[in-house]
């Protein structure tokens, strides 16, 4: 147990995954809603909309509305998803978004195709120009994320030297140059991670990128996903993505129709971390209470657990009333 | 990765517990074509039902009509709970019934008292009586279960020494004696484990009964089922008990009415330990389609997931029409 973190950190991807699987779309006062009640949760990072085509996605038409509608919070970083430069110019030109300088990769030719238009060398490639994009607009790359590491239901397995040769990449970029290295994510798009291969793939990114911050984008799309999640902490991972209720799923992955694709819930994975003595700054009271506000706009149940059974709080503090051993 | 068993053995307990925790009685038809489906999976022992009083849970009423109508299947063990000396005894007169000699400790006074209508003290006494009931049957004992091994909804935290001091027990009647040493099973029956308490309690279980075989039988309630298994894979545990589709959980356990209190699912499980190598002898395919019609029969979306995501299988096997990295 001694490999376990003591504290993690975990970035918000609800409102975004969530409202762009679903093919309604959901008020604007709904959508704010859920956010400002996130940004109350003790949650650091919360990424609200993406800045992607309207054509493609008409749930996300309206980001620049959304994100000027929202509160905000001392403390609380609203960030916005982009899929090429012009989203970026998008995203910069918009009120109250917290711009953070992302690289993004795929181990997928087929989901980078169909995602993004590129292929997956294609875009590594186009990287070059992102880097200086962000550079040009003044700021710093945090984070680095590779797609579909783990799997990818268009094109199956997927070695892992294609995940790897992105890593490669970004410390050709990063490490040689002297520049900080962003944090390198190992996003699992579509939920084929199982444990050891999170030790696998995790252990394959530290051993060429040793000084980097590995995080992880994980999916609970076949009942895994606190498994991986526990497989990641005792690799000593401090750095996760998650969703409220288990919102979420990539609406361009190759899901059967009314897939459970979701996130990790960000709740669950807040009430094992506590559990378990590892500190997350989040009030998960504060948090499941978002979540039954997800669940009653989205307008049917989710998969989150701990929001429908409860945290253990309230059996703790009624036992006073019982016998005991 | 090396301390993974290559082959677990997984109990079914889907109909017992899934039609129990049910308000409503299901046509013994449908009930009895769950089990023979489940027979023909590659499942070597499934929990059919239990011989408990029909006033407490009526559900139950009708025991000996419906073991005496299943298919009894070449190597599946069909097994039945009782709670009592008079539930055993009704279990032995009963055509289909594959008795097996097991023991029952509760780690709270208050779940013993509300489930059994003893004390955890007064039960383990009691166990006396039921070790002399197997001997005079000729039923070797085989596993002993330990309730609310790690939590209790009506008592709150368990101490680890309420549960090891039934193991005590164990090890003084059988390891002393010579007689083989049951499977010591901890039950998390209403769903409070961590994978850091599977941890310290099976390790306390060990060190008390280092020969014994070690058990888990797991509820997914708060959404870390499946953290919970892989962290008894690492321990080397190689004996779970699940149910089909993720139906269950105890009606006496204090849950909140429609919550999410079944076990781990076991096509999901299954699906995890195939993923990291580990043989279970079960067609992953077959039992999708038994979960699926356990949700036909049950009539509401059951919280397995592989049964609506999918295995892997048909993505690995579309993959030859996709482009390759």
């Amino acid at each position: 147990m001694s490999d376990l973190p003591s504290a993690i950190e975990i970035h918000e991807e609800g409102p975004r995954e969530g409202f762009q699987f679903e093919k309604k779309i959901f008020p604007l006062a709904d959508r704010v809603a859920l956010v400002n009640a996130l940004s109350h949760t003790g949650l650091k990072q919360i990424q609200v909309a993406s800045f992607v085509s309207p054509k493609h996605v008409p749930q996300m038409a309206d980001s620049a509305e959304f994100f000027a509608a929202i509160e905000k919070v001392p403390g609380v970083k609203h960030t916005g998803l982009w899929l090429n430069e012009k989203g970026f110019r998008q995203a910069s030109a918009v009120k109250n978004v917290d711009l953070k300088g992302t690289l993004l990769f795929y181990a997928s030719d087929a989901f980078a195709l169909q995602n993004n238009g590129y292929s997956a060398d294609e875009m590594r490639r186009r990287q070059d120009d992102w880097i200086q994009l962000y550079d040009d607009a003044g700021i710093a790359i945090s984070s680095v994320y590779i797609m579909t590491a783990f799997g990818c239901n268009l094109q199956g397995e997927i070695p892992i030297e294609a995940v790897t040769r992105n890593v490669r990449w970004v410390m050709d970029r990063f490490g040689e140059s002297g520049r900080p290295i962003p944090a390198i994510y190992l996003a699992d798009t579509v939920g084929w991670a199982v444990p050891t291969e999170i030790e696998r793939r995790v252990g394959a990114v530290r051993e060429l990128a040793p000084t980097a911050r590995v995080g992880l984008h994980l999916h609970d799309t076949r009942g895994v996903g606190s498994a991986n999640f526990y497989a990641a902490l005792r690799m000593g991972i401090d750095l996760f993505d998650s969703s409220v209720a288990g919102l979420g799923g990539c609406p361009f992955a190759g899901h059967t129709h009314g897939t459970a694709a979701g996130n990790i819930c960000t709740e669950d994975v807040v009430f094992i971390a506590h559990e378990m003595g590892i500190n997350t700054g989040i009030d998960l009271d504060a948090l499941i209470d978002a979540a039954l506000l997800a669940e009653r706009i989205i307008g049917r149940p989710l998969g989150g657990r701990i929001m429908h059974s409860g945290s253990l709080k309230r059996f703790r503090s009624a036992a006073g009333f019982q016998n005991s051993a």
